[in-house]
């Protein structure tokens, strides 16, 4: 298999060394030639060569929305390719305007991998960087069969899954997923840029995750936003709405449990349906928590023992304090199995929290 | 030296292991006695016993805003302590219940450490907890230099950095940085509930990391914004300004970069302003990837690999790829340990990524 990824940006590249773990052959460009040495430099691929006997079996455009539509027909003059997709975030818009500037539809598959990093560049490209993430696939009308099967394993082979959808449907969920949540963390980032040094100096781990994100690139935002303006702009007019009516409660002292606990309930309920990451339907685990040595063993020792009770561990968090001659292990099991093991434990005296 | 900790949740737990790497003397109390044991088992310290010869030379007040006071008067009538501190979120309202509840405002040095997790209880303490954050003080007129001295020993001891103030400018500061994020990460997690499934399976860590803190318990946050209310309000409403003006500026498609291009900008410029971790360094380890098979038995069979090589695991998370027969476990060992790991587990036969 041989791919050729245009864009070594920190989407680009990344697939690209997650291509290169399966041995598949990449071929790098991009229109900042020190990205792409760079890329190249970091074992992403070999540089595109000038002149080329075959054509790559995908080429993957990983470039800014605005620029899919014109680079897939460059390529596509060129012959680089069998089959196309793409990286962008938003889907309607390189989708019409490829509708405009090329002749061939049959072999694009619109992408869009659900990952990045507030890094970009491929210096802060990671391999694994798509491992148990969502992918989202909008093959059109026109688009074969087998392109669709080709992108689809480019997909699995860089760790992700697959979700297809078309490209309207798409835009409208990541109005609502990331586009939003983008512009709601850049308006509470906002409100920072006139405090006293002092007060960020208080700054803790909940500010610095809800205004990461802002930190993103103003003109590749600006791109994605107005190319999904609409739907953007519903989630924003209704968080807003939201936010200014917990703020007169507020101010007004009057009765806040109306509208600020039930924002916080209602808030609560909807972060817990976002998925782990375990991906998929979320399923309810029982956590059991054990108090461990912490020193060598004591992990088979215990794992040992659950083995014994006959119970599956579905996941496992070690919650450990530096220095201290002990853990808590939390062990994820199907509910109906959480009672068996903390007597099971019990009575193989380890320290269970009940 | 000697302790009180008066409720053994996150916050009073970690306090408690913190201090005993330094050897300090802790006794344990909660108004739940299962948790108090728990974090006693954990070897944060001992029960606090019923009759007690001399007094702690400070007793820490871990308890929800509403509940400081009270606690407080409760703990001077008992004489538990030569000193007393809190931790509560907001400080004006506990400050103002002391002075009716309590005799004597002497030995009170109302505190609040910029520390916590989306976790809560005392399972999910550590002890490192404020290694490098930032721990407001806000002494009274009537605290004495003495108690005010005895809590930054206590601060620091936790590895905190003390920062004085006082209950107003604190109540401000905090809406700013912790407050009002609270509420715009519910807003923005409330768009969630209703949203179709197929939509939250795309989600990204954007959206995770916004959305994180909304997780909250909603009593405890409605005692914190209650009693904060004006200086969050205030917040709040600019926040939601910003936001409705985005909203309305890309419904019109009406020269967008003015009022979103902006607002983008002013959030990065924003979140520039937040100060990294203040020195402490956290504990470096190395990472061991090692693929396992997504089948019961494996993980003790790991773990019993890992032991045998005599090789402590400081920390252990299970990535998982949805539809995919394996799992990838990441192993935190301390980094001398992780090429001798490696070697043992790859003679093992077990796929390790190098």
């Amino acid at each position: 298999m041989k791919v050729a990824v245009i864009g070594t940006g920190l989407i680009g590249t990344s697939i690209a060394l997650a291509l290169r773990e399966h041995d598949v052959h990449v071929w790098l460009a991009d229109a900042d030639p020190a990205a792409a040495k760079l890329a190249a430099d970091l074992g992403a691929g070999d540089l595109l060569p000038e002149t080329r006997e075959t054509p790559a079996d995908i080429a993957v455009i990983a470039v800014p929305p605005a620029a899919v539509a014109p680079t897939l027909a460059d390529a596509q003059a060129k012959g680089l390719a069998k089959n196309y997709t793409d990286v962008a975030s938003v889907k309607q818009l390189p989708v019409a305007q490829a509708r405009q500037l090329s002749r061939d539809l049959t072999c694009y598959v619109p992408g869009h991998p659900l990952a990045g990093r507030e890094k970009h560049g491929p210096a802060a490209a990671r391999a694994d960087l798509f491992l148990g993430r969502t992918w989202a696939l909008c093959p059109l009308p026109e688009t074969s069969d087998e392109a669709t099967e080709a992108v689809i394993g480019l997909v699995r082979a860089c760790g992700a899954v697959p979700v297809r959808t078309d490209p309207a449907t798409h835009d409208r969920w990541v109005a609502l997923i990331s586009h939003a949540p983008h512009l709601v963390a850049a308006a509470m980032a906002a409100r920072l840029e006139e405090a006293p040094g002092e007060a960020l100096d208080l700054a803790g781990q909940g500010l610095r995750d809800v205004t990461r994100i802002a930190a993103g690139d103003t003109a590749l935002w600006m791109q994605i936003l107005t190319a999904n303006a609409a739907p953007v702009a519903e989630v924003l007019a209704a968080v807003a709405a939201d936010l200014a009516e917990a703020a007169r409660t507020l101010a007004d002292g009057d009765d806040p449990d109306k509208a600020v606990a039930a924002l916080l309930d209602r808030g609560r309920s909807g972060v817990a349906r976002i998925p782990g990451k375990h991906g998929g339907a979320a399923r309810e685990f029982a956590v059991v928590q054990v108090v461990i040595p912490d020193q060598p063993g004591e992990l088979a020792r215990l794992f040992h023992a659950t083995g014994a009770a006959g119970v599956n561990i579905e996941d496992v968090r070690i919650e450990h304090s530096p220095g201290l001659p002990v853990g808590v292990a939390e062990l994820s099991v199907r509910p109906a199995e959480a009672g068996p093991l903390l007597d099971a434990l019990e009575a193989g005296g380890w320290p269970v929290r009940r």
